[in-house]
Protein backbone atom coordinates (compact mmCIF):
# COMPACT_ATOMS: atom_id res chain seq x y z
CA UNK A 1 0.00 0.00 0.00
CA UNK A 2 1.34 3.62 -1.53
CA UNK A 3 0.13 6.80 -0.11
CA UNK A 4 -1.72 7.28 -3.48
CA UNK A 5 -3.85 4.44 -2.42
CA UNK A 6 -4.08 5.07 1.39
CA UNK A 7 -5.40 8.89 0.44
CA UNK A 8 -7.83 6.92 -1.78
CA UNK A 9 -8.89 5.04 1.34
CA UNK A 10 -9.77 7.80 3.45
CA UNK A 11 -11.66 9.46 0.88
CA UNK A 12 -14.86 11.50 2.60
CA UNK A 13 -16.96 14.13 1.30
CA UNK A 14 -15.62 17.28 2.86
CA UNK A 15 -18.34 20.11 3.51
CA UNK A 16 -16.55 22.85 5.88
CA UNK A 17 -13.51 24.21 4.94
CA UNK A 18 -11.03 26.64 6.77
CA UNK A 19 -10.89 30.16 4.94
CA UNK A 20 -7.67 29.09 3.69
CA UNK A 21 -7.26 29.74 -0.14
CA UNK A 22 -6.27 27.41 -2.74
CA UNK A 23 -2.91 28.88 -4.52
CA UNK A 24 -2.65 29.55 -8.12
CA UNK A 25 -0.08 26.34 -8.21
CA UNK A 26 -2.59 24.42 -6.23
CA UNK A 27 -4.87 24.75 -9.25
CA UNK A 28 -2.63 24.53 -11.65
CA UNK A 29 -1.91 21.35 -10.56
CA UNK A 30 -6.01 20.09 -9.95
CA UNK A 31 -6.21 21.54 -13.29
CA UNK A 32 -3.41 19.24 -15.35
CA UNK A 33 -4.45 16.33 -13.40
CA UNK A 34 -8.08 16.55 -14.45
CA UNK A 35 -6.57 17.10 -18.33
CA UNK A 36 -4.17 14.33 -18.10
CA UNK A 37 -6.92 11.00 -17.18
CA UNK A 38 -7.83 8.79 -20.06
CA UNK A 39 -10.46 9.89 -23.27
CA UNK A 40 -11.79 7.49 -25.35
CA UNK A 41 -10.37 7.99 -28.40
CA UNK A 42 -8.76 11.37 -27.35
CA UNK A 43 -11.90 12.99 -27.57
CA UNK A 44 -11.54 14.67 -24.24
CA UNK A 45 -15.18 15.41 -24.32
CA UNK A 46 -15.01 17.55 -21.05
CA UNK A 47 -15.05 21.58 -20.09
CA UNK A 48 -14.09 22.64 -16.65
CA UNK A 49 -15.72 26.40 -15.65
CA UNK A 50 -14.49 27.64 -12.41
CA UNK A 51 -16.91 29.97 -10.90
CA UNK A 52 -14.62 33.16 -9.26
CA UNK A 53 -17.82 35.42 -9.55
CA UNK A 54 -19.59 35.37 -6.08
CA UNK A 55 -22.62 36.46 -7.19
CA UNK A 56 -22.77 33.84 -9.89
CA UNK A 57 -21.49 31.02 -7.08
CA UNK A 58 -24.36 32.47 -4.86
CA UNK A 59 -27.21 32.13 -7.82
CA UNK A 60 -25.58 28.40 -8.53
CA UNK A 61 -25.53 27.53 -4.88
CA UNK A 62 -28.94 28.32 -4.35
CA UNK A 63 -29.77 25.49 -7.20
CA UNK A 64 -27.88 23.02 -4.92
CA UNK A 65 -29.00 20.78 -2.05
CA UNK A 66 -25.59 21.74 -0.24
CA UNK A 67 -26.39 25.66 -0.99
CA UNK A 68 -24.40 27.24 2.48
CA UNK A 69 -21.09 24.98 2.01
CA UNK A 70 -21.29 25.68 -1.79
CA UNK A 71 -21.70 29.80 -1.23
CA UNK A 72 -18.54 29.53 1.10
CA UNK A 73 -16.27 27.50 -0.82
CA UNK A 74 -13.36 29.40 -2.09
CA UNK A 75 -13.04 26.87 -4.45
CA UNK A 76 -15.80 25.82 -7.07
CA UNK A 77 -15.37 24.09 -10.42
CA UNK A 78 -18.37 23.25 -12.82
CA UNK A 79 -17.46 19.80 -14.92
CA UNK A 80 -18.99 20.10 -18.14
CA UNK A 81 -19.78 16.84 -20.64
CA UNK A 82 -19.11 19.04 -23.82
CA UNK A 83 -19.04 17.34 -27.58
CA UNK A 84 -19.74 21.13 -28.50
CA UNK A 85 -15.78 21.28 -30.15
CA UNK A 86 -16.74 18.20 -31.81
CA UNK A 87 -20.16 19.85 -33.46
CA UNK A 88 -18.51 23.15 -34.59
CA UNK A 89 -16.14 20.83 -36.35
CA UNK A 90 -18.40 19.64 -37.75
CA UNK A 91 -20.82 22.05 -38.21
CA UNK A 92 -17.41 24.23 -40.21
CA UNK A 93 -17.17 21.37 -42.35
CA UNK A 94 -21.04 21.28 -43.20
CA UNK A 95 -21.20 17.66 -42.52
CA UNK A 96 -24.46 15.84 -40.33
CA UNK A 97 -24.46 16.29 -36.79
CA UNK A 98 -26.50 13.10 -36.19
CA UNK A 99 -22.93 10.85 -35.28
CA UNK A 100 -22.58 13.39 -32.25
CA UNK A 101 -26.56 13.55 -31.09
CA UNK A 102 -26.37 9.10 -31.03
CA UNK A 103 -26.56 7.80 -27.98
CA UNK A 104 -22.67 6.87 -27.86
CA UNK A 105 -21.02 10.35 -27.27
CA UNK A 106 -23.04 11.60 -24.84
CA UNK A 107 -22.43 8.47 -22.55
CA UNK A 108 -18.41 8.93 -23.45
CA UNK A 109 -18.47 12.83 -22.75
CA UNK A 110 -19.88 11.46 -19.33
CA UNK A 111 -17.52 9.10 -18.67
CA UNK A 112 -14.54 11.37 -19.74
CA UNK A 113 -16.04 14.04 -17.59
CA UNK A 114 -15.85 12.07 -14.66
CA UNK A 115 -12.55 10.81 -15.25
CA UNK A 116 -11.08 14.13 -15.19
CA UNK A 117 -13.22 15.39 -11.93
CA UNK A 118 -12.11 12.41 -10.52
CA UNK A 119 -8.40 12.72 -11.26
CA UNK A 120 -9.25 16.47 -9.88
CA UNK A 121 -10.49 14.68 -6.80
CA UNK A 122 -7.39 12.52 -5.83
CA UNK A 123 -5.07 15.40 -6.76
CA UNK A 124 -6.46 17.91 -4.12
CA UNK A 125 -6.83 15.26 -1.83
CA UNK A 126 -3.03 14.16 -2.39
CA UNK A 127 -2.14 17.86 -1.44
CA UNK A 128 -4.28 17.30 2.03
CA UNK A 129 -7.08 19.08 0.49
CA UNK A 130 -10.97 18.32 0.80
CA UNK A 131 -13.37 17.96 -2.03
CA UNK A 132 -17.00 17.56 -2.54
CA UNK A 133 -19.14 16.68 -5.72
CA UNK A 134 -21.95 18.63 -6.19
CA UNK A 135 -24.54 16.71 -8.78
CA UNK A 136 -27.15 18.71 -7.12
CA UNK A 137 -26.70 21.48 -9.57
CA UNK A 138 -28.81 18.84 -11.73
CA UNK A 139 -31.77 20.42 -9.53
CA UNK A 140 -32.29 22.70 -11.70
CA UNK A 141 -30.07 21.62 -14.83
CA UNK A 142 -31.12 24.03 -17.28
CA UNK A 143 -30.38 27.41 -15.62
CA UNK A 144 -27.14 25.85 -14.80
CA UNK A 145 -26.46 26.24 -18.53
CA UNK A 146 -27.95 29.26 -18.69
CA UNK A 147 -25.97 30.78 -15.92
CA UNK A 148 -22.92 29.41 -17.43
CA UNK A 149 -24.15 30.35 -20.97
CA UNK A 150 -23.36 27.05 -21.89
CA UNK A 151 -23.55 25.90 -25.80
CA UNK A 152 -25.52 22.76 -27.56
CA UNK A 153 -24.17 19.69 -27.28
CA UNK A 154 -22.86 20.30 -23.53
CA UNK A 155 -24.46 18.90 -20.07
CA UNK A 156 -22.89 20.54 -16.92
CA UNK A 157 -23.12 17.31 -14.89
CA UNK A 158 -22.19 18.43 -11.39
CA UNK A 159 -20.27 20.79 -9.62
CA UNK A 160 -16.90 20.23 -7.23
CA UNK A 161 -15.84 22.31 -4.10
CA UNK A 162 -12.50 22.07 -2.80
CA UNK A 163 -10.45 23.90 0.34
CA UNK A 164 -8.53 22.95 3.42
CA UNK A 165 -10.55 20.78 5.55
CA UNK A 166 -11.88 22.09 8.85
CA UNK A 167 -14.09 19.12 9.82
CA UNK A 168 -14.31 15.88 8.24
CA UNK A 169 -16.66 13.10 8.36
CA UNK A 170 -16.41 9.80 9.51
CA UNK A 171 -15.40 7.53 6.82
CA UNK A 172 -18.42 5.47 5.31
CA UNK A 173 -18.19 2.03 4.95
CA UNK A 174 -18.33 0.77 1.22
CA UNK A 175 -20.34 -1.98 0.30
CA UNK A 176 -18.91 -5.25 0.37
CA UNK A 177 -17.16 -7.02 -2.38
CA UNK A 178 -19.17 -9.79 -2.32
CA UNK A 179 -22.04 -7.24 -2.91
CA UNK A 180 -20.65 -6.30 -6.42
CA UNK A 181 -17.17 -7.45 -6.93
CA UNK A 182 -17.38 -10.99 -8.70
CA UNK A 183 -15.48 -12.93 -11.28
CA UNK A 184 -16.55 -13.77 -14.76
CA UNK A 185 -20.46 -13.48 -14.52
CA UNK A 186 -22.71 -11.02 -12.11
CA UNK A 187 -23.64 -13.10 -8.63
CA UNK A 188 -26.99 -12.11 -9.09
CA UNK A 189 -27.67 -14.31 -5.55
CA UNK A 190 -24.65 -13.08 -3.86
CA UNK A 191 -24.63 -9.59 -4.92
CA UNK A 192 -28.50 -8.94 -3.70
CA UNK A 193 -27.76 -10.42 -0.37
CA UNK A 194 -27.48 -6.92 1.33
CA UNK A 195 -28.46 -8.00 5.01
CA UNK A 196 -24.67 -8.02 6.49
CA UNK A 197 -24.08 -4.66 4.82
CA UNK A 198 -27.18 -3.24 5.90
CA UNK A 199 -25.91 -4.04 9.51
CA UNK A 200 -23.11 -2.82 8.80
CA UNK A 201 -24.53 0.98 7.53
CA UNK A 202 -27.13 1.04 10.34
CA UNK A 203 -24.16 0.74 12.96
CA UNK A 204 -22.48 3.33 11.12
CA UNK A 205 -25.36 5.70 11.14
CA UNK A 206 -26.27 5.09 14.42
CA UNK A 207 -22.86 5.48 16.18
CA UNK A 208 -21.39 8.22 13.97
CA UNK A 209 -20.93 11.68 15.56
CA UNK A 210 -22.92 13.88 13.91
CA UNK A 211 -26.98 13.44 13.00
CA UNK A 212 -26.71 9.67 14.42
CA UNK A 213 -29.55 7.87 12.46
CA UNK A 214 -30.99 4.62 12.28
CA UNK A 215 -31.35 3.07 8.58
CA UNK A 216 -29.66 0.95 6.74
CA UNK A 217 -28.06 1.23 3.40
CA UNK A 218 -31.58 -0.85 2.16
CA UNK A 219 -33.56 2.03 3.79
CA UNK A 220 -31.54 4.98 2.42
CA UNK A 221 -31.90 3.63 -1.27
CA UNK A 222 -35.77 3.22 -0.53
CA UNK A 223 -35.86 7.15 0.60
CA UNK A 224 -33.96 8.27 -2.76
CA UNK A 225 -35.99 6.28 -5.02
CA UNK A 226 -39.19 5.76 -3.88
CA UNK A 227 -39.80 8.85 -6.40
CA UNK A 228 -38.76 10.33 -9.63
CA UNK A 229 -35.45 12.76 -9.27
CA UNK A 230 -34.84 15.38 -11.38
CA UNK A 231 -37.71 14.30 -14.02
CA UNK A 232 -36.55 17.07 -16.43
CA UNK A 233 -32.72 15.76 -17.62
CA UNK A 234 -34.10 13.95 -20.49
CA UNK A 235 -35.65 17.25 -21.61
CA UNK A 236 -32.88 19.40 -20.97
CA UNK A 237 -30.63 16.99 -22.75
CA UNK A 238 -33.01 16.88 -25.66
CA UNK A 239 -32.98 20.80 -25.68
CA UNK A 240 -28.76 20.81 -25.79
CA UNK A 241 -28.96 18.69 -29.07
CA UNK A 242 -28.65 14.91 -27.86
CA UNK A 243 -31.01 12.54 -29.54
CA UNK A 244 -30.95 9.90 -26.68
CA UNK A 245 -31.42 7.77 -29.79
CA UNK B 1 3.73 18.64 -7.26
CA UNK B 2 3.65 15.19 -5.13
CA UNK B 3 4.21 11.78 -6.47
CA UNK B 4 0.54 10.93 -6.87
CA UNK B 5 0.46 13.89 -9.11
CA UNK B 6 3.49 13.26 -11.20
CA UNK B 7 2.23 9.64 -11.54
CA UNK B 8 -1.59 11.43 -13.10
CA UNK B 9 0.34 13.97 -15.63
CA UNK B 10 2.68 10.53 -16.81
CA UNK B 11 -0.52 8.64 -17.81
CA UNK B 12 -0.87 6.92 -21.28
CA UNK B 13 -3.07 3.90 -22.32
CA UNK B 14 -0.56 0.83 -22.34
CA UNK B 15 -1.28 -1.98 -24.51
CA UNK B 16 1.79 -3.69 -23.94
CA UNK B 17 2.50 -5.49 -21.37
CA UNK B 18 4.83 -7.95 -19.80
CA UNK B 19 3.97 -11.68 -18.88
CA UNK B 20 4.54 -10.82 -15.08
CA UNK B 21 1.27 -11.30 -13.09
CA UNK B 22 -0.01 -9.25 -10.92
CA UNK B 23 -0.22 -10.38 -6.99
CA UNK B 24 -3.80 -10.98 -4.83
CA UNK B 25 -2.44 -8.71 -2.70
CA UNK B 26 -2.31 -5.91 -5.68
CA UNK B 27 -5.74 -6.81 -6.79
CA UNK B 28 -6.72 -6.25 -3.43
CA UNK B 29 -5.19 -2.60 -3.49
CA UNK B 30 -7.47 -2.13 -6.83
CA UNK B 31 -10.41 -2.99 -5.93
CA UNK B 32 -10.81 -1.33 -2.60
CA UNK B 33 -9.35 2.17 -4.28
CA UNK B 34 -12.32 1.67 -6.94
CA UNK B 35 -14.61 0.94 -3.79
CA UNK B 36 -13.85 4.25 -2.04
CA UNK B 37 -14.22 6.57 -4.56
CA UNK B 38 -17.15 8.68 -4.43
CA UNK B 39 -20.89 8.23 -4.78
CA UNK B 40 -23.68 10.44 -5.57
CA UNK B 41 -26.14 9.77 -2.20
CA UNK B 42 -23.79 7.07 -1.42
CA UNK B 43 -25.76 4.75 -4.04
CA UNK B 44 -22.51 3.21 -5.44
CA UNK B 45 -24.08 2.41 -8.29
CA UNK B 46 -21.27 -0.30 -10.16
CA UNK B 47 -20.12 -3.41 -10.03
CA UNK B 48 -17.06 -4.81 -11.63
CA UNK B 49 -16.40 -8.38 -12.64
CA UNK B 50 -12.79 -9.69 -13.76
CA UNK B 51 -12.34 -12.27 -16.24
CA UNK B 52 -10.37 -15.04 -15.07
CA UNK B 53 -11.73 -17.50 -17.33
CA UNK B 54 -9.47 -17.30 -20.74
CA UNK B 55 -12.63 -18.62 -22.86
CA UNK B 56 -14.56 -15.84 -22.09
CA UNK B 57 -11.77 -13.05 -22.18
CA UNK B 58 -11.41 -14.84 -25.65
CA UNK B 59 -15.18 -13.67 -26.62
CA UNK B 60 -15.30 -10.45 -24.52
CA UNK B 61 -11.96 -9.71 -26.74
CA UNK B 62 -13.29 -10.15 -29.90
CA UNK B 63 -15.88 -7.87 -29.62
CA UNK B 64 -13.24 -5.02 -29.24
CA UNK B 65 -10.66 -2.83 -31.13
CA UNK B 66 -7.60 -3.78 -29.37
CA UNK B 67 -8.77 -7.70 -29.24
CA UNK B 68 -4.67 -9.21 -29.44
CA UNK B 69 -3.70 -7.20 -26.14
CA UNK B 70 -6.97 -7.82 -24.62
CA UNK B 71 -6.45 -11.54 -25.49
CA UNK B 72 -3.11 -11.82 -23.91
CA UNK B 73 -3.77 -9.27 -20.73
CA UNK B 74 -3.47 -10.83 -17.68
CA UNK B 75 -5.84 -9.15 -15.56
CA UNK B 76 -9.07 -7.63 -17.29
CA UNK B 77 -11.98 -6.14 -14.89
CA UNK B 78 -15.61 -4.86 -16.88
CA UNK B 79 -16.86 -2.32 -15.29
CA UNK B 80 -20.56 -2.19 -14.88
CA UNK B 81 -22.91 0.56 -14.25
CA UNK B 82 -25.37 -1.24 -12.22
CA UNK B 83 -28.69 -0.22 -10.81
CA UNK B 84 -29.85 -3.58 -10.43
CA UNK B 85 -29.58 -3.33 -6.21
CA UNK B 86 -31.84 -0.61 -6.48
CA UNK B 87 -34.53 -2.44 -8.58
CA UNK B 88 -34.50 -5.61 -6.31
CA UNK B 89 -34.95 -3.69 -3.24
CA UNK B 90 -37.86 -1.74 -5.16
CA UNK B 91 -39.25 -4.99 -6.15
CA UNK B 92 -38.61 -6.53 -2.77
CA UNK B 93 -40.76 -3.91 -1.57
CA UNK B 94 -43.52 -3.94 -4.49
CA UNK B 95 -42.85 -0.11 -5.41
CA UNK B 96 -42.65 1.63 -8.88
CA UNK B 97 -39.55 1.11 -10.53
CA UNK B 98 -39.99 4.33 -12.23
CA UNK B 99 -37.66 6.27 -10.35
CA UNK B 100 -34.83 3.60 -11.72
CA UNK B 101 -36.13 3.78 -15.32
CA UNK B 102 -35.65 7.38 -15.34
CA UNK B 103 -32.64 9.54 -16.97
CA UNK B 104 -31.26 10.87 -13.74
CA UNK B 105 -30.32 7.70 -12.11
CA UNK B 106 -28.94 6.22 -15.19
CA UNK B 107 -26.28 9.39 -15.18
CA UNK B 108 -25.55 8.95 -12.16
CA UNK B 109 -24.69 5.26 -12.43
CA UNK B 110 -22.14 5.87 -15.13
CA UNK B 111 -20.25 8.61 -13.41
CA UNK B 112 -20.36 6.53 -10.09
CA UNK B 113 -18.73 3.42 -12.23
CA UNK B 114 -15.92 5.96 -13.96
CA UNK B 115 -15.30 7.51 -10.62
CA UNK B 116 -14.84 3.79 -9.36
CA UNK B 117 -12.55 2.70 -12.61
CA UNK B 118 -10.00 6.07 -12.57
CA UNK B 119 -9.83 5.29 -8.60
CA UNK B 120 -8.40 1.75 -10.07
CA UNK B 121 -6.51 3.24 -12.75
CA UNK B 122 -4.56 5.60 -10.62
CA UNK B 123 -4.26 3.00 -8.21
CA UNK B 124 -2.37 0.50 -10.52
CA UNK B 125 -0.64 3.50 -11.89
CA UNK B 126 0.73 4.39 -8.63
CA UNK B 127 2.11 0.61 -8.71
CA UNK B 128 3.94 1.43 -11.94
CA UNK B 129 1.35 -0.35 -13.47
CA UNK B 130 -0.28 0.28 -16.78
CA UNK B 131 -3.53 0.26 -17.47
CA UNK B 132 -5.83 0.74 -20.93
CA UNK B 133 -9.68 1.51 -20.94
CA UNK B 134 -11.46 -0.84 -23.40
CA UNK B 135 -14.54 1.54 -24.29
CA UNK B 136 -14.72 -1.27 -27.29
CA UNK B 137 -16.79 -3.89 -25.36
CA UNK B 138 -19.69 -1.33 -26.14
CA UNK B 139 -18.99 -2.62 -30.07
CA UNK B 140 -21.44 -5.10 -29.21
CA UNK B 141 -23.08 -4.20 -25.52
CA UNK B 142 -26.12 -6.39 -25.64
CA UNK B 143 -23.29 -9.09 -26.35
CA UNK B 144 -21.16 -8.40 -23.24
CA UNK B 145 -24.29 -8.44 -21.35
CA UNK B 146 -25.09 -11.73 -22.15
CA UNK B 147 -21.20 -13.54 -21.71
CA UNK B 148 -21.64 -11.80 -17.97
CA UNK B 149 -25.09 -12.58 -17.29
CA UNK B 150 -25.97 -8.87 -16.50
CA UNK B 151 -29.51 -8.41 -15.31
CA UNK B 152 -31.87 -5.71 -16.21
CA UNK B 153 -30.82 -1.80 -14.63
CA UNK B 154 -26.82 -2.34 -15.53
CA UNK B 155 -24.67 -1.49 -18.12
CA UNK B 156 -21.17 -3.18 -18.97
CA UNK B 157 -19.32 0.59 -19.75
CA UNK B 158 -15.51 -0.46 -20.43
CA UNK B 159 -13.27 -2.91 -19.63
CA UNK B 160 -10.11 -1.92 -17.96
CA UNK B 161 -7.05 -4.27 -18.33
CA UNK B 162 -4.32 -4.08 -16.62
CA UNK B 163 -0.09 -5.19 -16.10
CA UNK B 164 3.14 -4.44 -16.13
CA UNK B 165 4.39 -2.23 -19.05
CA UNK B 166 6.18 -3.79 -21.75
CA UNK B 167 6.14 -0.74 -24.00
CA UNK B 168 4.97 2.75 -23.40
CA UNK B 169 3.64 5.07 -25.51
CA UNK B 170 4.56 8.65 -25.82
CA UNK B 171 2.81 11.05 -23.77
CA UNK B 172 -0.12 12.84 -25.89
CA UNK B 173 -0.76 16.57 -25.46
CA UNK B 174 -3.71 17.44 -23.92
CA UNK B 175 -5.92 20.03 -24.86
CA UNK B 176 -4.41 23.45 -23.90
CA UNK B 177 -6.47 25.26 -20.89
CA UNK B 178 -7.89 28.04 -23.51
CA UNK B 179 -9.60 25.32 -25.19
CA UNK B 180 -11.40 23.60 -22.48
CA UNK B 181 -11.01 25.54 -18.90
CA UNK B 182 -12.62 29.16 -18.60
CA UNK B 183 -13.72 31.30 -15.45
CA UNK B 184 -17.65 31.66 -14.76
CA UNK B 185 -18.53 31.43 -18.39
CA UNK B 186 -18.04 28.70 -21.45
CA UNK B 187 -15.81 31.10 -23.74
CA UNK B 188 -16.80 30.07 -26.67
CA UNK B 189 -14.59 31.68 -29.36
CA UNK B 190 -11.60 30.95 -27.43
CA UNK B 191 -12.61 26.99 -26.63
CA UNK B 192 -13.17 27.02 -30.80
CA UNK B 193 -9.83 28.21 -31.83
CA UNK B 194 -8.44 25.10 -32.52
CA UNK B 195 -5.36 25.84 -34.62
CA UNK B 196 -2.69 25.96 -32.32
CA UNK B 197 -4.23 22.58 -30.78
CA UNK B 198 -4.17 21.05 -33.93
CA UNK B 199 -0.61 21.94 -34.72
CA UNK B 200 0.75 20.80 -31.62
CA UNK B 201 -1.04 17.50 -32.60
CA UNK B 202 0.17 17.19 -35.73
CA UNK B 203 3.39 17.61 -34.23
CA UNK B 204 2.96 14.49 -32.06
CA UNK B 205 1.49 12.17 -34.74
CA UNK B 206 4.26 13.18 -37.14
CA UNK B 207 7.07 12.80 -35.06
CA UNK B 208 6.27 10.01 -32.46
CA UNK B 209 7.95 6.56 -33.14
CA UNK B 210 5.33 3.97 -33.78
CA UNK B 211 2.92 4.77 -36.60
CA UNK B 212 3.65 8.70 -37.46
CA UNK B 213 1.14 9.78 -39.27
CA UNK B 214 0.01 13.22 -40.62
CA UNK B 215 -2.80 13.96 -38.56
CA UNK B 216 -4.31 16.92 -36.21
CA UNK B 217 -7.04 16.75 -33.68
CA UNK B 218 -9.68 17.97 -35.87
CA UNK B 219 -8.61 15.76 -38.89
CA UNK B 220 -9.20 13.16 -36.05
CA UNK B 221 -12.33 14.14 -34.61
CA UNK B 222 -14.19 14.48 -38.16
CA UNK B 223 -12.86 11.10 -38.47
CA UNK B 224 -14.48 9.69 -35.46
CA UNK B 225 -17.43 11.33 -35.85
CA UNK B 226 -18.25 11.07 -39.67
CA UNK B 227 -20.47 8.37 -39.02
CA UNK B 228 -23.05 7.32 -36.51
CA UNK B 229 -21.13 4.90 -34.16
CA UNK B 230 -22.72 2.12 -32.26
CA UNK B 231 -26.21 2.84 -32.91
CA UNK B 232 -27.58 0.26 -31.00
CA UNK B 233 -26.66 1.74 -27.36
CA UNK B 234 -29.77 3.65 -26.80
CA UNK B 235 -31.79 0.03 -27.39
CA UNK B 236 -29.82 -1.94 -25.80
CA UNK B 237 -30.35 0.67 -22.70
CA UNK B 238 -34.18 0.14 -23.25
CA UNK B 239 -34.06 -3.35 -22.73
CA UNK B 240 -32.21 -3.27 -19.47
CA UNK B 241 -35.29 -1.04 -18.25
CA UNK B 242 -34.02 2.22 -18.61
CA UNK B 243 -37.08 4.88 -20.26
CA UNK B 244 -34.29 6.97 -21.64
CA UNK B 245 -36.93 9.95 -20.01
Amino acid sequence: MNPTIENMLQHVSVRDFTDLPITAEQKDSLLAAAQHGASSEFVQAFSIIEITDKNLQNELSDITISSPHVKKADTFYVFVADLHHQATILRNHEMSLEPIKNMEPMIVSIIDTAIAAQNMAIAAESMGLGICYIGSLRNNISQVAELLHLPDFTIPLFGMTIGVPKFKNQLKPRMPKDNHVATNYYDESKFNDLSSYDQTVKDYYMNRKTHPTDTSWTDKNLAIFKEVHRPDIAEFLKKQGFSLK
